[in-house]
């Protein structure tokens, strides 16, 4: 496994594969893997030649008053996950070199953005985008893995892909979850023991929200009360959001309909977790 | 000489040039093909494998109230003197092909992009580096040859090119001129005799700014005096800016040093021009 933690460095490698014209494999990360990522490095090594992992807190994906300066950061247990999982590279590159006092792009992505997490984290998504354009114009990869937990980012990425011509290939990968259905997340590690029982509310309301619609609700308002129900039936368990929206472009139903995606969003103390699951509707 | 109007087949086109490794030389052009752009494809041609020039009016590029729809168009021109030229590639891609309607991406470079033309068309930049990061993704050249004319624009492209890992090198050309000295732009075409005399006071402004600064002049307001002088001179032309600046940053000057770069646009009636001359100062 080779480990670049220089730009240049790494832009000479990719520049050598050319010759070789590899399938190459791409799990960007900010690092703190877990299984979730140990999952989406699997479903690369199974299929390309290459792999290829970035490891980069982003702080341009963070508003002011969010986590940055916490998030966790363990870089040796990461290139330990992705020795064990033989990946070839792993790009972790200091951030005042990957992002140096003279940058001012910014790559924005208008109307998906601004829904659901645009509307809590207004910056966030336009920091996704700027740092994930820049990886995959130096990385160049045959396919891009990205985890369904965060899927209002695949379905940004994948327009942004779309309209800036990227030529990769999204992959989408199941969300990993606890034994007991807590979607894996690396702001999980935040969670006290209590905290991690309320947290696996957010699986259960949109579990029900799911059984629901299986069982024949197709009013968008009685899957979205069902769901809040089991929510509210916490104390301190704030709703950011628990909406059923079109799986393609996230506006929000009122007639379910086609492929729904139930997306959900909730604070506890200063702990922000969310979490989503897909409905194929057929007539 | 190829000429795809399909962006798909475009890039079917690209892909299969990976295997060749071939010096890829790029010309973004606007279309309405002159003596200037001429001298870009000579530039590529005698440097690079494969010459790839792209025709597309760009509708982000121009503000609600500019001339979008009355620029000038003659793809079957443009295309002979691609073919004159050796030109290898045209793209040029049908407008609602190539800007889709779901189309949400933008890239905006902050900084370099709010001066001088930024101050009077405020979304022209952003538009400009939102096509041209998509042109460059699916051309990938080896490099762009870029007229000096457009000097902000260069260095807009040059910081968006480092900020996103573009992977290309920039080639400033000079800038072609008519033998009074007169900047080459697709919109002399809309200028009548009278005003074509009168358009040649920008370029007298600028050599007199550059002369000034030549026999000693190292107070930036007092070479802005002489240049404003010679416009204000001609009735009906109005300065939009008339400016030192330093050539990396395009910030104003108030002492000249280093390498400066004197910009010029003006009003003529509806028609607006720019140009540019660099001075190299010794201390």
């Amino acid at each position: 496994m080779r480990i670049f933690r220089s730009t240049r460095a790494f832009r000479t490698w990719r520049r050598q594969q050319d010759a070789l014209r590899p399938m190459i494999g791409f799990i960007p990360t900010m690092g703190a893997l877990h299984a979730g990522h140990r999952s989406l490095i699997q479903h690369a090594r199974r299929t390309c030649r290459t792999v290829v992992v970035s490891i980069f807190v982003n702080p341009l994906q963070f508003g002011p008053a969010e986590d940055y300066h916490r998030y966790p950061r363990d870089l040796s247990q990461d290139l330990a996950l992705c020795h064990e999982e033989d990946v070839d590279v792993v790009f972790a590159p200091q951030v005042e070199s990957w992002i140096p006092p003279d940058f001012q792009t910014r790559v924005t992505v208008d109307a998906l953005s601004t829904r659901w997490e645009g509307e809590q984290r207004p910056t966030h998504f336009q920091g996704v985008t700027t740092i994930v354009t820049k990886l995959l114009n130096l990385t160049r990869p045959t396919r891009i893995f990205l985890g369904q937990k965060d899927y209002q980012q695949f379905l940004v990425i994948r327009q942004l892909v779309k309209d800036l011509e990227l030529d990769t290939r999204l992959i989408l990968c199941p969300t990993v979850r606890d034994p007991d259905g807590l979607a894996l997340s690396s702001r999980n590690h935040y969670l006290t023991p209590l905290q991690r029982q309320q947290a696996l509310r957010l699986y259960q309301a949109l579990s029900a929200g799911k059984e629901a619609i299986r069982r024949g609700v197709r009013r968008a308002r009685l899957a979205e009360k069902t769901m809040a129900k089991i929510i509210d039936a916490a104390s301190n368990i704030r709703i950011d959001y628990l909406a059923c929206c079109n799986a393609q472009t996230l506006e929000p139903l009122t007639h379910l309909q086609g492929k729904v995606v139930l997306l959900g969003a909730i604070r506890i103390g200063e702990i922000r977790l969310i979490d989503n699951l897909i409905v194929q509707i057929r007539q």
